[in-house]
């Protein structure tokens, strides 16, 4: 599938890193998350914190993550992280993260998301619609 | 003035720790945060996740935090956490964290918090208001 | 493969929780891992942070992480995880963490970890070595 | 004090965000740990991975760290940081870090460091050293 790609650079924190010296792993989910929110603001044209209001959703909900660690970054280090729509169902979609270090891919990633809005009274309960022909043609990026 | 102690010990587990294998600083705050839930659902008897509905407000909020770090902690160590209310004013109050390790005292913390409730439609606007009577009687132990 | 299960209660605390009120994904990651070395130190009877000193090893290198989510979880609620080795391999193994919330399962994930020494001089370079055959016997828990 | 300032913006994302819909106050004490690092890059002119080989030191070691939350910050806000080095002593020196939102200061942080080097074996010992005169004339920026 043809899609959206969005790349940034990034360097790895003092505080990324455990006492082995690299990246303590649930950073690399957070790197994935702000990704995904900096992608759709690329791909759909609004404003992160705007973005649950002008769709009318609760969000793009996470509903599976995963990560491949093949090389170990670690303070200081540079990284790159590309991130793109691999599979647009009728109401939910696969993102993959590849993290690059020097050229090689360190870690590679993926998430779930569903296009979700609340389901009655409980703020915690949540339902999937169809996601927008527009934001599926946008994410694609065709 | 005397107060009400609120003491938990907790183990410095690998992920609190950065690359010179002791806790790194902001976790402190993250912990002194959950010691003041919890010296509050203690006090009070009030569970915290229900504490901003029974009290009409927003929530103890934070105006000033701080610490001074004496002694490090790293993984696997056990800390004591002694949490108590040093100072109560008409809207706010200090608390006070002591961090110990083996008996001695490793991080000395503390916080002001306000008695906060929403200032308008605006989500993030708050003002102070007078700290219940019976509240201020069970923060001090009395 | 019958296998030791590690047990825990904790509660979801404010920090762990994003604005939607729920746990924040690397949050639950973090859980995973505490409750991995928490495993490790039930099954063999070695303090987490003697673990890569008895062993020789640098430690239970995580090699894939992966979780699907099913319910949230929010402020002020108590989790279950129960972890177990799902599967020992020559060198690597992999970890269940399933997350309950008043009984139903709202977690469900997984992490593989490697048995690993340093190779060579470089800190970050490491090479994964066979599981010691009483280790294998503990994580099965036979 | 004629001081080197560092500035640097950067965006509030959905994970430094609390159930309020504000930054989580441990959060800004990392942002501080960032820009202090990348202050001591800017003003020394080495590496922050090079920063502890190429002085022969363990680090510019915390000592107190300290915040007063002015305004609070939200998921999109685009914050900017200004860094310097307020006082410098024989052996530590401090810094403050003032977060600005929309052109109003938001949070007033601080943090007092130590020139240190490890004291015998353990490693969690250190012990404050002289700070060289030309990194004490390149944080002040004269």
């Amino acid at each position: 599938m043809a899609s959206f790609v969005y790349r940034r650079h990034m360097t790895i924190e003092w505080g990324h890193c455990d006492p082995a010296g690299i990246v303590f792993n649930p950073r690399f989910f957070e790197f994935f998350d702000v990704s995904a929110w900096l992608l759709f603001e690329a791909a759909l044209g609004v404003k992160r914190a705007e973005f649950n209001s002008t769709f009318g959703i609760v969000g793009p909900a996470l509903v599976d993550a995963r990560a491949q660690f093949r090389k170990p970054a670690k303070f200081g280090d540079t990284i790159e992280i590309a991130s793109r729509v691999t599979e647009l169902r009728r109401s939910s979609f696969d993102l993959e993260h590849l993290i690059f270090l020097g050229g090689e891919l360190a870690v590679e990633g993926g998430e779930t998301r569903a296009w979700a809005v609340k389901d009655g009274a409980d703020p915690l309960k949540i339902k999937a619609l169809p996601i927008p022909t527009d934001v599926a043609a946008r994410l694609k990026g065709g």
